[in-house]
């Protein structure tokens, strides 16, 4: 059984990613590619979709960067599928992404492979599982840049050795109503965890949303990497869930009365902002996963909180809005898709 | 016809209201009298309630101020029946009001006798027609202090002559949103009129909820006093209606929305104070009297306002509540009556 299989963990980690970063050996490092080189990289890259999908048995679509539209360029960033850096790479870049979008492989971002697997809740395992299998598969048909005393060679010596980096995206409403998360992301830092916003600047962030990795990759295995950020996922866990109890007690009409407002202003305003919208469904999450609301269907407020990304909601709608058009839009669609509260 | 018996006034001018201010020959004016002549002249007031109930055909209850509990003198005075000044007063003091609280008769507030009728909307003719009528029943019983030259006399020489004072409570949610008050206030206050927010200091309100009166009551027939203050009230209706229609032109979206979010709010927040409920109620107001929004139900959202004052919320809720508590109540009792809106 795998421990982290539980759904359970839900109301605090949203989803668990590992990145792997692989190099080839017949092509220089990104930072010294020409233009010529990146895109036989790339087209060899995509090359192995058949051999991938074959072996995978599921679906993968290849894209160069360059083919896809600004507005699903940031709609994938949003849904963390891609980098903010793949698509801001000047040179050409290249994507293989499965269907179901739990699988990404960017070609050209710092590395020549990023190797991707998302899945949701607090399930890394499963995760690391995916990433691996792609990497071995793709390692057959691709002659990958390894060193017997440094592991993988990466481009940044930070993904040196294993080039893995786990991470999970964490709903943090307590520790951030508390004041507690910068001295957390300060003691976190000293065991070489980073702790940052996912929306906005250091810790600061919108709709108590996080994203916490490994820093280093060099010197210990995979699986110490994950057991180590894992023990400390288990315990910002605990922290929350605690902390979590204590403010709603200490706070309930305050904090039930700021709830059922926001899901009044999610049902009821005629634009929001992508800020207005995290702000209130953050709310509304932390409400749904306490209980002090009750909605009638079972909704992923998460995944509405991605949706109401401009360049999600305008990829849903599949239109370009003005800022006041999107805002307005958002509305109408939260308001669509948002399910009554239960009688 | 009445020329301001017209409904359609009602989306400005909330009610009308006609004072007179009379005294009595047989006792000092109020600030010489001994607490056992106030007794007196409260007891022979209160006496004349079954020959004014005979001529009025209406109940006439009769009080002294010191007999009704605390919450309900505060209920009244919310619902402008009686003044802060008549609940504040230190000696002894009555009141007769009718059970419609159309008619409202203080004894012994700054003058002898205040004569007070109120009506809906813009409709100062009818006020002025019961007010005279209960005016001249009481003479034929009590001695009214009259001078050939100076009419009526009053306690403070401003009520001198003819001793009225007319009313209307305006909803000028425009002329405040553009700022307009401050400046309309100044002016009119040249003509002897006063322009003041009903909740708040000065021309600072909250729910955009104004008293327009006429300041001064000698040299002039009741009639020019009331036609004066008419003509400018006109004035303002039309200058808010013109401010209200280019301001939601030029603001469409925002208004709308906050509008809106006004009514999601009202509909399920779990604690609202006063000051949130009124805020809230006079968005609510401002949409249904633009169309902006549509309510199942007709609602009269003025009196939803009074209502939820917290002397009127505990008098309807027959309880004393603490602060917090009447939060909670205020939320669920406007969440009770506020009709849906129109699919």
């Amino acid at each position: 059984m795998n421990r982290y299989n539980n759904a359970k963990n839900n109301d605090v980690v949203i989803s668990s990613r590992i990145r792997l970063a692989r190099n080839l050996t017949n092509y220089p490092f990104s930072q010294k590619l020409s233009q010529e080189e990146a895109t036989k990289l790339i087209d060899e890259v995509i090359g192995t979709i058949p051999f991938l999908e074959d072996r995978l048995s599921r679906n993968i679509n290849g894209y160069t960067l360059s083919s896809i539209k600004e507005n699903e360029k940031n709609a994938m960033v949003e849904r963390h599928v891609v980098s903010p850096q793949l698509i801001q790479k000047k040179q050409s870049a290249g994507l293989l992404l499965s269907d179901d979008e739990k699988i990404s492989i960017m070609v050209n971002e710092e590395d020549h492979l990023r190797i991707q697997s998302i899945t949701n809740g607090m399930n890394i395992n499963e995760a690391f599982i995916t990433a691996n299998r792609v990497d071995d598969i793709l390692s057959e048909k691709l002659s990958y840049a390894f060193h017997d005393k440094y592991g993988y060679l990466t481009s940044c010596p930070t993904n040196l050795g294993t080039g893995i980096r786990a991470s999970y995206m964490l709903f943090l409403p307590a520790l951030t109503l508390t004041n507690s998360i910068t001295k957390i992301a300060e003691e976190l830092s000293k065991y070489g965890i980073t702790l940052r916003g996912t929306y906005g600047e250091g810790t600061k962030t919108i709709g108590y949303l996080y994203q916490i990795s490994n820093q280093k990759t060099l010197g210990r295995t995979e699986e110490e990497i994950i057991a180590g950020l894992n023990e400390i996922v288990e315990q910002v866990v605990t922290q929350e869930r605690e902390q979590r109890e204590n403010y709603i007690k200490k706070n309930f009409h305050q904090v039930e009365d700021r709830i059922y407002r926001s899901y009044g202003v999610l049902r009821y305003a005629r634009q929001l902002t992508s800020n207005d919208a995290l702000t209130l469904l953050a709310q509304l999450k932390l409400g749904v996963d306490t209980n002090l609301i009750k909605l009638e269907k079972d909704c992923n407020i998460y995944e509405l909180m991605v949706r109401t990304q401009p360049g999600n909601l305008q990829h849903y709608a599949n239109e370009v809005f003005s800022s006041s058009q999107r805002d307005r839009y958002r509305a109408e669609y939260i308001r669509n898709l948002l399910p009554d509260l239960l009688k």
